[in-house]
């Protein structure tokens, strides 16, 4: 990967990612212009994180999208269709949204001006792409500011190019401040039930060279106590008007144990995951995956036949709990009602 | 199982004991006369828990004294060789030091007394069986009474007849309490890295048809946060005299979380657990794994070539965040350092 891992991508009217399921073993491509595989390769976390969740789907309606797709039904119908397809894949990041919206708004815009539906939900799409990128590197920047030399860093599930398309949200923040010489060691928590630490992160920041070591979840808190982490930090799937930020299940055990030991918990993330329409955590809806997800261990069963599970796929960390966000437009700290909205002002302005 | 899973027992001059790495899948039961075998056993968690692993480590020096074995060296430069043996295999459980030292004693009280060394051994290893199975059932009644009618409980590893030789201490008054109709339902973390929860836990509860859901370690704060948790619930490997506590890996985050929720957090365990030796947690030795346990599952790789990884087996909690320990002897609460001095008088009575 060196310095620019590409993850998606769109060539010769045909989407491309990686598919991050069979991660670090394989690096398999997949080419589709189908809108529903892409939709599956959502469901199933090939293609996963916040931020490349909205991109993916923004290229997936433009697949949708082009001719001969959708003469017959009429575009209005065709996009709704395209829109209520790719909203169910998963029900939690806010990027998603976000990123339907905006290619059905430029599709609609543009019907009329003698541009094709494709042509301007791929612009779009591309758009999304290269904002997301450009925040990541505003949010590296920002964030890097904030960790004292010799640091320690903490860090939960994968935020990096995997998760963002571009250099990542929390990963973009180490990965600058390992540019810049501040950052000292990297704990990874390995991130049940999907290994997402694992199996991601520890892939990405091996390509970077960045020494890191793997940990239990369940072990965070210990180390904090040893006195071993300067900083958590952690990307975000949604973050609503006060603050409330839903991320991977395991963030708010994490935020609470760097709370009871006075360690600052950052979160990273572009505004685009900012949702002013959901006042608070309450607000945002919590995905619950398939229990196979933990009975299992790939095809071997390690629960005995006949257990239940409950596996709830994110967690909902109280603003309270977190020292800063920080965004591509800067840092944002408490209260947040007030400081979210004054960043979403500049964005819209 | 029913209601008296046995797990170790002694047969014809040899120790029989259920191989746990291989549960749920297989109920394989092993058979040796060998004390090399049990250290095998003990370390590679074949025999675990921290009452068990006394139990286990007493039988095994009973079987290194058996006729034949010693006499050239010399009974005493045998015990030692034995005890050595034993001690070095888990670092973590005063069940294990405590089990030897009696073994030891117990030998050189009844030489010359026309006793064989193998009798005294198996003699006191037998008693040290039928004391820890009689602990739990103490325990058990004793915890039970904590919790109100609808309780619905979490519980971290095993903590159950797998870990104690008896009918468990956490789990024994999980147990006891869904007997006399109090508890509503157990949460199960499935405790990485090697799963006690997942494989143990829910096999003895689904054996005894106890109604029981299984998590990730890092949801256990998620379903405090809503409200879904009334007490927690966990064993222990080592009590220090002022109450920190040592206990599977997320141990001290579950206790962190469920501070911060106000919800009740006991220790189970017997006074064999209890080390007034150790003058607080910093004087417990802290076992750390084999990174294999983090980058593998079972024969496959998981995290990339190179990946480094911290496996520190247990934690402490310290005694400010345990409500109650709940020991054979009734319920000791804060400040421990004088109520765990009081009841290990009165075992010591």
């Amino acid at each position: 990967m060196a310095s620019d891992l590409e993850v998606i991508g769109w060539r010769e009217g045909k989407l491309w990612f990686l598919d991050q399921r069979l991660l670090p073993a394989e690096e398999r491509i997949v080419e589709t212009e189908e809108p529903e595989e892409v939709c599956r390769a959502l469901k199933s976390l090939a293609i996963r994180g916040a931020p490349l969740i909205g991109i993916a789907a923004a290229y997936g309606m433009a697949l949708g999208l082009r001719s001969g797709m959708w003469e017959e039904e009429g575009l209005g119908s065709r996009l709704e269709r395209l829109a209520t397809l790719f909203l169910s894949t998963r029900p939690t990041a806010v990027n998603l949204f976000k990123a339907v919206d905006r290619v059905r708004r430029s599709v609609f815009a543009h019907r009329g001006s003698g541009e094709n539906a494709a042509e301007a939900a791929l612009r779009e799409a591309r758009m999304i792409h290269e904002e997301e990128q450009a925040m990541c590197r505003g949010i590296a920047d920002h964030g890097a500011n904030l960790l004292s030399p010799g640091s320690v860093v903490l860090t939960h599930c994968n935020s990096g190019a995997l998760a963002t398309g571009g250099i990542g949200t929390a990963l973009g923040v180490i990965r600058r401040a390992w540019e810049r010489g501040t950052l000292r060691h990297v704990y990874m928590n390995e991130t049940r039930p999907l290994l997402q630490g694992a199996r991601l992160t520890a892939w990405e920041l091996g390509k970077l060279g960045i020494p890191a070591t793997l940990i239990v979840d369940s072990a965070s808190a210990f180390l904090m106590q040893g006195g071993r982490v300067h900083a958590v930090i952690v990307g975000a799937d949604r973050i609503a008007a006060n603050g409330d930020t839903a991320n991977k299940i395991g963030t708010y055990a994490l935020a609470l144990a760097a709370h009871h030991h006075g360690i600052p918990f950052y979160v990273a993330a572009p505004t685009s995951t900012i949702d002013l329409a959901a006042r608070a955590g309450k607000d945002i809806p919590i995905e619950v995956r398939s229990e196979e997800e933990l009975v299992m261990l790939g095809s071997k069963r390690v629960a005995p036949e006949g257990t239940a599970a409950y596996n709830p796929a994110f967690d909902v960390t109280p603003g309270s709990l977190i020292t800063a966000i920080v965004t591509e437009r800067g840092v944002v700290r408490p209260p947040y009602t007030a400081s979210l909205a004054a960043t979403e002002e500049r964005v819209q302005a």
